[in-house]
This record gives C-alpha cells, sequence and structure tokens, in this order.
C-alpha cells in the first residue's frame, strides 16, 4: 500500500476521462494515461510516455487495466431525515393521490414527525451510514440540505448531526432549508412562517452553529412557497453569508428560475417545468440548473426537464440525485448518469461533466470534477472496456474503486 | 449444508410473498412464514405456527429473517450475440439517428456479422456468463431467442450452443427466430426471405435439433416483416411444433397484436403501440401480453405500453428484459420491476406477478412463478424490510440468495 501523502504514480490504466476545466462542456479521453499524485493532489496527469522526468522512480500504484475518471460530485440531497415512506409509495402505487396521503397525515409531514423524534446521534448514525452507500457507489463529494425539522430545535440537530459527520472526515457541504415545507405549526400562514424563519431562525441557527452551513435553499412551488416568500428567505440567507440554491420549477412555473437569476443563486434545482424566460435568465446569471432525472422516474412523471433547450441556452447544467424520502428514495449515481443520456438526452461526455465538474463549481470546488493539476486525487477506477460502458450495459452496477484520499 | 434430495424446512423468515395461482393477480404476504421442500418441490408453505405435524422434525434451513420469494421468469431475451454495440450508441446519443447507423453497416447488422463469426464455443461461453449474470440478480428461467444469425447455419449455431447450455443445467426455454430482420443476403426482398424461412430453413433446423426450440417468433413491425409475412413463419413454426411468441407493435401498430391473438401465440411482446381491438384480441385469445419497459427507457422514448388498459381488458400482463444488444444492453430484473411500478403504473403485487406467475405460464410451467405447493424450490431470499423495498429504495442492488435447486 502506497501512503498517499509521499509522492506516487499510477500507471497501467487503459485510459483516463476528464471533463477539462478551461474548455466548456469540453472531456478528454486519454489511452494509457499516467497520474502523479501527491499529498492527495494530482501533480500531473497525461499519456504515460509523456511523464515528465521529474515524477518518474515514484513509487507506482497498479491501475490494472482501468478507467479512472473524476469522483462523482452530488450538489443535492436531503441526505438526513428519519423514517421511510414505503407504505406510502405503496399507497401511491396503489392510486392514492399526494393529497390524500397528507390529509391522512403521510408525506412530507410523516417524515418531518420522524426526523423531529431523532436524536443527533440517531441522525448522525442514519447520515454515516447513507454516505458510504454514496461513497461506495463514487460519490466523493456532496451537498446535505437540513428541511425535515422545520422547527428551530430540528433543524439545529440537523445542523449538529452534519457538523458531526464533517468532523469525521465526510466530504459534504451543508444548505440551510427550514422552508422546504410549511409545518404543521404554521399552517395556513406561509407569510408567518416566512417571517420567523428570515427573521428568527435562520439568524439564530446560524449564530448557534457557525461554519456549519454554507448554502440556504427553498421550495418554490404552487402549494408551497411562493417566489416572493422564497425569495425573503433566500435573502435573510444571504445576509447571514449563505449562497442561495432553489427547488424551482417541478410541478409548474411559479417563477424559480428566474428568481434564482434574481437572487444570485448557485443553482436552481429540478426545474421541469422552467420557463424559456427563466432559463435565459440562469444563463445569464451563471446559475448551474440542476437536473434530477431520478425523481422524475420515481413519480412517474414522463417529461424531464428540457436540458438540452438549457445546454443550448449556455447553460452549465449538472445532475444530481436529489435523495430523500418522498420523491426519490434512491442512491445511485449510474442510474442517474444513465436517464442523463437516455433521458435528458445529454451526450455521454456532457453527462460526465454534469455528473463532475459542474456539480463541483455549483458548490465552489476547483479542485473536485476533474483529474487535471491542482484536482484532489479522490478519483475513480474502473473496471471497463470504455466509460461508455457505465451507461451502454445499463443493468450493470459497477462499482468503483476509489483512490487517494481516504474517506 | 442441508442436501436438496432430502425433505426440509425453511424457518425464521420474515415473510413470504407469492402469487397464488388460483385467483387472478392475487398476491399473498404471509409473515413469518416457513416452507418445507423435498426433491427440490415445496411440499407446503404457510404460516410458521400452521405447520402440520409431519413436516415438525426435518432439518431445518435458517431464513435468517428474510422474505422469500418466486424465482424470477424472464419470457423474452436474446441471450446470444456476438459483439456489443457500445460505440453506435454513443452515436446515438450524439443525435444519430438508426437510418443513418444502418446505412454505415451498424445496428443490428453489426451484431449478424459478429454473431455469423462466433463458433458454437464461443456462443456457449458468452451465454453461461450472461446466465450467470441472471441468476445472480434472481432470475432462475428465462427464455432465449435465435435471430442474430439469419443464416442457416448460425441460426443453427445458435441452436447447437442453446443445447449445450441446457445440458449444462440452466433453465431455458428456446424460441427460433430467423424472422428477426431481414438479412443483407435478401435486402429489398421480405417475401422471399418470408417463403426460404417458412418452407426450408425452420424445418430443417427443427430436423437437425429435434427437442431444442420449443417456440418460435417473428419481428412484426414497419420496415421489418408484415403481418401477413409474420404469419407465414408463425405458421410454419406451429406446423413444426412451435409455439408462437411475436414482437409485435414495438414502433406503431401494425395489426401485430391482432395476429398473435389470430395465431393463438403464447405471448405478444413490446405492444407499446398496441391498438384497443389487438388488446381485445389478446385478452379474449389468452395471449400474455409481454412488456419491455426497460427497453423504452433504454430507447429513450418517453411513452411506455398501455399496461392498465391490457389489465383492465382482463389480461394476463407479464414484464421481460429484452435483454439484447441493440434496444436494451440490461440484465437487471429490478430494474423491470421498477419500472413496471413507476412507470407502467402496475401495483407492487401486479408486478411481482408479472414477473414470477404470469412468464411462467405464458412458458407453459407451471412449477415456476409462485411459491405454492409444487412449485420449484428455486425461490429466492431477500434481506430487505419489506419486500416493497425492491422498489421504494429504488436505487439499492439488492441480491437475493437462491435457495433450492443447484443451477
Amino acid at each position: 500500500m502506497v501512503s498517499m501523502r509521499e509522492r506516487f504514480l499510477i500507471t497501467n490504466l487503459k485510459g483516463a476521462v476528464t471533463p477539462d476545466p478551461a474548455r466548456a462542456w469540453a472531456v478528454d479521453f486519454i489511452p494509457d494515461a499516467a497520474l502523479a499524485v501527491e499529498e492527495g493532489h494530482i501533480l500531473w496527469m497525461g499519456r504515460r510516455h509523456d511523464l515528465p522526468a521529474e515524477y518518474k522512480g515514484a513509487p507506482i500504484l497498479d491501475g490494472r487495466g482501468r478507467w479512472a475518471s473524476p469522483g462523482f460530485v452530488d450538489p443535492h440531497t436531503h441526505l438526513l431525515f428519519g423514517g421511510d415512506r414505503s407504505q406510502e409509495f405503496n399507497r401511491r402505487l396503489h392510486g392514492a393521490t399526494y393529497a390524500e396521503i397528507a390529509a391522512a397525515g403521510g408525506g412530507i409531514k410523516e417524515t418531518v414527525r420522524a426526523t423531529r423524534a431523532a436524536s443527533v446521534g440517531e441522525l448522525v448514525a442514519i447520515g454515516a451510514e447513507r454516505l458510504g452507500k454514496f461513497r461506495h457507489k463514487g460519490v466523493v463529494h456532496l451537498e446535505a440540505k437540513t428541511g425535515y425539522g422545520l422547527d428551530l430545535d430540528t433543524e439545529g440537530r440537523l445542523l449538529a448531526a452534519y457538523a458531526e459527520l464533517k468532523s469525521r472526515g465526510w466530504s459534504l457541504d451543508v444548505t440551510l432549508m427550514p422552508g422546504h415545507d410549511l409545518p404543521p405549526e404554521f399552517a395556513g400562514d406561509p407569510d408567518g412562517y416566512t417571517r420567523i424563519v428570515s427573521e428568527e431562525w435562520q439568524p439564530a441557527l446560524v449564530k448557534r452553529h457557525p461554519g456549519v452551513a454554507r448554502f440556504c435553499d427553498v421550495f418554490v412551488e404552487r402549494g408551497v412557497f411562493t417566489a416572493d416568500q422564497g425569495r425573503a428567505m433566500l435573502e435573510s440567507g444571504k445576509r447571514l453569508g449563505l449562497t442561495p440554491r432553489i427547488h424551482a420549477d417541478e410541478f409548474c412555473s411559479t417563477g424559480g428560475a428566474e428568481l434564482s437569476a434574481q437572487v444570485g443563486a448557485a443553482s436552481a434545482d429540478h426545474l421541469m417545468f422552467a420557463s424559456d424566460e427563466g432559463i435565459r435568465a440562469m444563463a445569464a446569471a451563471g446559475v448551474v440548473p440542476t437536473l434530477l432525472p431520478a425523481t422524475t422516474l420515481f413519480l412517474g412523471m414522463k417529461d424531464y426537464a428540457p436540458a438540452r433547450k438549457m445546454i443550448a441556452e449556455g447553460c452549465a447544467v449538472a445532475l444530481a440525485s436529489d435523495f430523500n424520502p418522498g420523491s426519490c428514495a434512491c442512491i445511485d449515481p449510474l442510474l442517474v448518469l444513465r436517464l442523463a443520456c437516455l433521458q435528458l438526452r445529454l451526450t455521454f461526455e456532457e453527462a460526465l461533466c454534469a455528473m463532475t465538474l459542474h456539480p463541483a463549481r455549483s458548490l465552489g470546488h476547483a479542485h473536485l470534477g476533474h483529474l487535471h493539476p491542482g484536482a484532489s486525487a479522490s478519483f475513480l477506477l474502473w473496471d471497463v472496456k470504455h466509460p461508455l460502458d457505465l451507461v451502454y450495459w445499463m443493468g450493470e452496477a459497477f462499482l468503483p474503486e476509489i483512490a487517494g484520499l481516504p474517506r
């Protein structure tokens, strides 16, 4: 075993595939590649026979004929929640509507109850198990939201649990999202809830858990929060030093994409029903449209987000899991990659950028999402003839070896 | 290890889930179930505390808290083919049409070339590897077609390879399908090809490989074979003792569903564009509509087959993988089960019937697809809280333990 601290080489790779951070949407396939790594970062990457003399003689880690790729970066998860909703899921398969399920006390309210009942220690244990599953499938960094507490105490316990997971070495960014739904205590009073979240809870949470959350998020959707309510909560987050993300236009267009551009959000997510104006506004503002195709599949919807239109307008589209108990109980980055190619109609190269470089950028990490010098050495080694096999052999649960950094 | 020959019990199961062969679409969830097995068949199945005295005292196999289900039965695969089509797949993702790919010598013609170049031994090796993958994921029996030879010699080698796989103990039914496409030797002459297949090749193949094929199949589709050409090949097969199956109405309705009823087919498969009359005709004739939702996904189509309409008309719908190199390079029964629930809108119970009992019936096997007395003991043990988890936790690659019979 080569120590990750010293300089070493990885050779005997079939190839390396990586986005090029210097050129939009460009992906390089480098046959017979080698990488030089030191202190957990890539020093050099290219064809083996071009290896500079200064790296020769370093200890060698045998790539065993595999393909290297950057680790996946998942920019939208609801990692921490209590309970599960499999029985509600079955009622839905039997034809129950969301309204009927909600009226029976199910839906997100069921998850909120279970999450409020969980201690920080229980939440940490749940989170560590799930992070292990993401990691096992090649996700080396992810974003994770609060938003199943919907009260000051539980949102705080979620932040405390995330802080503990980070202190254990998990690589994640935390998003504060009390504006995920209207809690039962504020039924019928979304303005009142918007006010208390913006003026009291978010400031208090950031003060009590300094440095834990980097982003804030809100669910702008008919029946949840209006664009104005969302704007108020996001502006409150900005005043606290948080960067907005936004759940926008998932079931209809209520101006979420437009709002993301107005508030300078790092990403706008879902966007199945984003308007053409909203797409142009995101492109102009540099918002990263973050698409969640596994959710479309899980919800039994037919129409995926208009990814090709976004790319044509100049957006740097990203992909994410949306892992959550109600609309996508799914940790499977290869399924997301496959749906991106097969249903969002991305090329393999575009889908790879959207699973690595683009989400890394939307989270502000220049060292993730590619294999060029300076990148984190937390890259993946795939036992495939060609990276395209990851999509083509749709039923194979390819599992990468994760090189480089410890967890 | 308990010998499979003697009588034994399986207890300490969380439960057993099985279609009831005596009641249409009925599925029983039996908590704390036990099974009594002898000579590879189930003698008794029910709640443990109802176990009849005569079975008490038999050796016990510990179910370790898992759920038992019947093994999956896959009634539509193109198991044997040479080569793969991943590069063509990428051209398609980059926007090439099927017509452009075919004009460049790609598509099914590429697979036919690679299959013609393969020896029986090579085909057997390919088949054994793929059968192992199906088995690993819980498929205990499958149907497998010829149809990538499209000449007398290669179709014969495919039959010889299937015969060898059967002699090695793999549980499969073989379907003779020279009418899968028009080979280059007959370009522009589908009637001539129909004639030689019906009058010469099929009789010769059945005579040379007696007892290997049980079914015959043909691809009725615009641009492939007309309903009349398909009828001629299927009627030829019937005269040879083969039972028709049929590829019908995949890309448009050309009367394939109707034809399946007229010729008394065991199944009609694909059916994304089956007409209402065709669906009623299948229901009246007892044809099993066999739906292939992973193909819809792989092809990037939006509209899945009208499963609910078929069920409403009284059809005993089945599900299959359609494993093949061009339109569904996918061995993943759980993906099929999930797509059935999420996109075909089947309930979990309906989807389970369609993965087990119904395909077993369409293949003529009363001992497969359920856990009631007389059934094969090749059942699955799942490490889940509830069988519904197989669908709900969409990203988990649950792998069953296969109890009972050796391969």
